[in-house]
């Protein structure tokens, strides 16, 4: 006795690797399949269309491989509606909720389709009939009798698919990241895509790590903040200090970044900030108070930058300004990823997953940081539009900067004096 | 017109590096020094004693010099009083606050040294005349009115001295950290240490990332908590969730631990996971329902082995029994650094960061890490009696185990089948 | 106008990936094409056929295509012979000579299939019409009159398929280097495929660098070869020089593996052991004259197993037995890799590079090393048959002894006293 | 019964840690000291002195404490002669013979001290009565009866002191290797180093890895050849072929460095442009034949830059110009290293080891390299004067050429288009 259920699949799928990635599951999970129709598209230009037989052993094995199926885009052909539950309490899931991918995707409601809005990862789909909408919740944002989705049925899932020419930087890098590229000019392709961003109205959110002020970074990120080329901050409670110690004390973790010495006094100069921000009351305080005059901080607040400091176990202070709660710190984070067109993730492991984690695939990500396991952690995520760079955040970001501001602001930036 | 001081130092002054960092700490701070007494031990176990005159252009540079003096342990011989002022506000500290190393530290009080309770760094000194002690605290528990030192003057520092013989786990590293070492040996001194640790009657405190789960390392780990040689954990909602998902799935992110299959719907275990532990109340409740019967969670409930999981952005969920709130969660980290007597820090920055915060440099610390960069940054933070061991967590915990349990946990840990 | 070429696909070409390789190189090249036929398996063990026009604006492109094609294993529907040209001096090859993959392949001589001997990539294919062979050849390795392969026609490449079923450590792997891998059962894997080679009459060649003897790992190795389980040693003067210098003083790099100590004239002993066996003239004069008494490179003497040590331009001494020019070390290494069907890659760059330029890619690979770019780099050469472990050489070589030797002969090897 | 010695030393010996590592180093050897004179410097320009009488339990321990002291620049107080013995055979030194340091050495002839000559590590010190020199020889430059120094006595050996001010690039980065530190202001301060030593008629070797062409920065370097801040290369034939391979097809490793485009024919460039040169003989041919017109490598034939390019078992080809011997090209490296007053090691740990090996403790070096563990290693082989940068050799090299030939060259090298 065998059970069965027949898929569709349409478009590049060739090119793009989800036929292949089709007949894999299958055969990987103990299925077996029959092509009963094959268009393949005769010129580049043109879709494909196929229709398979998936046949399993058991309903379980078949549900299981129609599941992980509808994940890269391939689809049941009668579709049926999604089984919908409501929560039985705040914050806990029907049994079987449909947990979700960080791909477009619908559900079938009433016989039609509906788009999942906010999509990200790991999620609950929430169906509000009232306001025919369909949302993604994480689990500690269900409240008792959200109407959640669960089961197999009624879900469809459309991976983008990636770029066909191979070109521009979110193309090119697909499958790999190595330090041995040529740097200048992928950070000049990363301007463009800024700047493209920019130029469609987009919006670029920069995340952060303290490493991008030691390495004497900031001048140049806050230079790029000043000319709007960034329209949100993410970064954390240690990020916001060592730029503050700049600003009051031109020291990060007690170095002068321009003559590289090491005033002996240097070590206490980020607990002396966090205590005099917090005397100031806030960050916008302590610049209204004329503590802080400069620095990435300073400029976000004069250009009403968004900015998210997000707290962490290893926080000094933490600064007044800093979510210290990490479950509210993360619906912040959650607003701004959603807001984001383009994201540049800047040497921090801890910031950047938070980000990615709130992130449809969709959106485009770049990735910088000296350590390669980092980059390959963070575009294992899925996105179909990231790159991934291995380089000193110490020289990125200034080649970045001067690459958008021209030469004038580099020399402003303090780059070549 | 110069100004100038006396100190003196005392002790193993010249092999313990203290007299050549003094002399360096002077010259490079820009002031100068007469010797005025040298008396060096003249063999080995003399200690040796020497009265400096510090000279300076002015007072502002003295009293840096001498405040960085003291930081290494060089004192000045008339002593004064600590100077103390109230905290002007709840969370807010006086102008000029004395911040802490994690050094042992006196304060002088009314003409007594007071032992400075609680030493970790970057801390304020609290103290309170009633009780007649003195106390660290960090920032934000800096209560209105809080008696808080403040200057340079009535303080002494004391920093270990290393160990003179260089033997033992925790001599013979000083100073580097290498890949290339031999592993087993290495290994076994640390299970010496731990078991002398245990002997002495002293406690273990194991902080460990989601790794070590992923690299199968849980089953020692849970065997080295059931059979008493763990008696504080310190963790993320991270390392709980892919332990309890191992527990409920025999997955860890999906992949199973022993026949390295992946099953294809093993990317939702974990989120699967936390759902259930969030229907059951808790870990504890999880476990009383059945759900979970093995694992370093399941042991530590058994066992009664204190654990806190500290929440941080990038959790899924969280579990409720994870501290959301970093403040919250750095408190009950602090009371576990403050009791433990060894320190095995396994595979995660960020938490042995937040624990290695809250350490006096007394506390024997080993890091463990298959990144050279993230063992050398924990080192760094200046403890005393830090061993760092650059090696593969997943071989790293099984061989512990059966240096302290044997072959037959080792068996009973599944290590040889 | 346009020119265009027919060529052909057969086999598992969908879920090999080659449908979607052969359809992406035409179009990224320029290229388009019409699928003429297409007969897609029916169910998993089912072969497909697909037959394609590729068309191109000009002639060179449509060769770059069509070259690029039979990389990947697509051929011409109409074959023709290879075309053959005489090298004109020695270590120069005709201009447009055909430069292999390291795939198995044929060429057409005089309307037959030959199959290329000793495959490895960047090579000549030299035709001997008077033995009937054609050989792989490197430039410097050819001789004046030689016939060569140059063009694009008549070659046939057939890259090996992946394994179906994912299964058995040379499965699982493909398409990810990561340190969180369940570690103990990855080695067991290992394990279990070196036995299988061994049964099955198969040949294995641990390639070894220095660090696998600084981290104590020589014993564990040495007793691998005794038992038989090690049929060649590819290593370096420094992998020699540290193993001797242990079997005759017990130190590597000075440091004394077991106690860990570092006696201190121990950082000459590499030296001293070098003049030793530059005194008795070889590594097995000095076993004969009673200097060196165990360790990896007594074994390999003891028991026949043939070693290279090849040279590097940071050798001390070098030992005699190191061949120090780089040319005749390759053509040693090269005969050792044609022979090898199992290769172990032990932390070092250097000579697993050298060994795998060498290996057709259907020789089975496990890469280990502690560094994961070095890792990726080895996995990136194109074998289909390799598999990669971020873990410590110190723990991997003593935890897969034992489990190919059991606990009596990891007692033996001094691993648990 | 004890057998003892009287040593003493001169100098900052406080402040160099020259008395601790003497206190130290007894102690760890078993030994005892008195102190029977100490003179310490009342301020920080005066020297000091100390006598101590070493006493062991027996003449060995005692030797190989003295041996150990003088290592450090801890000499007896009545000299003796060297003694010297003739070497028995070509490449083989007498028993017992005196292993060089890096640091600058004396030894005692017929009671006088001369200077040995071309200082490096691991080797034995030669002396020729006839021209009254001392020399380093390697061990296989060993002639038969060369007279070669063995034993303790008569050797001094003065370790550099560390620059007292901390100042400078040579200074302030002792002790530690960061990815963490102002970049911009490190490769300034590289800058500076690099000008002072031109401006002193001192030589710079360059030392480089194929990355450096990978990531893009050969037109850098290739600038800074012809414009005379590089007066030596030395390379592998790695380098020489990718730059090669840019400045005949302007891909590298088959990349087009500008454009980032992948040519799918690329990755056969290396190879053909290997045959290319020897089918003209060798690079400076393959120039004059107008092969190659740009690179580092053509700038070098061009600007009469001396180039050593090393072989090694990875290579391909090799190129004619490659000097397949390993001995041979060690020859070649050590009078490059010798001749050297700077070196600059970048993105090799090979070439960069080789060099390292012959060079004396007082030449400048700087290591670059985006991998900290390669940083770490260079660092740790004992220059008094070296400094590491965590960085990206694809904006380094670009950014320290506009720091020494300003933004126009920058342009001429494509940086800004």
């Amino acid at each position: 006795m065998t059970v069965a259920r027949t898929v569709e699949l349409e478009g590049h799928i060739i090119d793009s690797g989800i036929m292949q990635q089709c007949f894999e599951t299958v055969m990987e999970m103990g299925g077996n399949f029959d092509v009963e129709e094959f268009d393949v598209g005769r010129h580049k230009d043109a879709e494909s269309y196929a229709r398979l037989r998936i046949v399993a052993d058991d309903e379980e094995t078949l549900q299981s491989i129609v599941h992980e199926l509808h994940q890269i885009g391939v689809n049941p052909t009668e579709p049926q509606d999604a089984q919908l539950e409501p929560a039985p309490e705040d914050q806990v899931v029907p049994t079987g909720f449909y947990s979700t991918t960080n791909h477009p995707t619908q559900i079938r409601v009433d016989g039609e389709w509906w788009d999942v809005e906010d999509m990200e990862m790991d999620c609950a789909v929430v169906v509000d009939r009232e306001t025919g909408t369909a949302t993604t919740k994480v689990l500690n944002a269900i409240d008792e009798d959200d109407l959640v989705v669960v089961g197999e049925a009624g879900i469809r899932v459309d991976p983008p698919e990636r770029p066909r020419d191979g070109g521009g930087p979110f193309g090119f890098m697909q499958g790999g990241v190595s330090a041995e590229r040529p740097s200048e000019s992928l950070i000049a392709e990363v301007a463009d895509a800024m700047q493209e961003t920019k130029d469609e109205g987009g919006k670029i959110l920069a995340v952060a790590g303290p490493a991008l002020i030691h390495s004497g970074a900031g001048d140049a990120l806050a230079a790029l903040v000043r000319e709007g080329y960034i329209d949100g901050l993410s970064a954390g409670n240690g990020f916001a200090v060592h730029d503050v110690e700049r600003g009051m004390y031109g020291t990060s973790l007690g170095m002068d970044i321009e003559t590289l010495e090491h005033p002996r006094k240097g070590h206490k100069h980020h607990i002396y900030a966090i205590s005099e921000v917090i005397r100031s009351g806030s960050i916008p305080e302590a610049i209204e108070d004329g503590k802080i005059q400069e620095g990435v901080m300073y400029e976000c607040v004069q250009n009403d930058v968004d900015y998210v400091l997000a707290g962490s176990i290893r926080d000094d202070g933490p600064l007044p300004d800093t979510i210290s709660d990490t479950v509210e710190a993360q619906n912040a984070i959650r607003e701004q990823a959603h807001e984001a067109d383009m994201v540049l993730m800047m040497s921090t492991l801890l910031h950047s997953v938070a980000v990615g984690n709130c992130l449809p695939s969709t959106t485009k990500v770049v990735c910088v940081d000296i350590n390669p396991a980092t980059v390959t952690q963070l575009l294992d995520r899925g996105s179909a539009q990231a790159i991934g760079m291995v380089t000193d955040i110490g020289t990125f970001v200034p080649t970045l900067a001067e690459n958008l501001l021209g030469d004038e602001a580099g020399e402003e930036t303090g780059i070549y004096e």
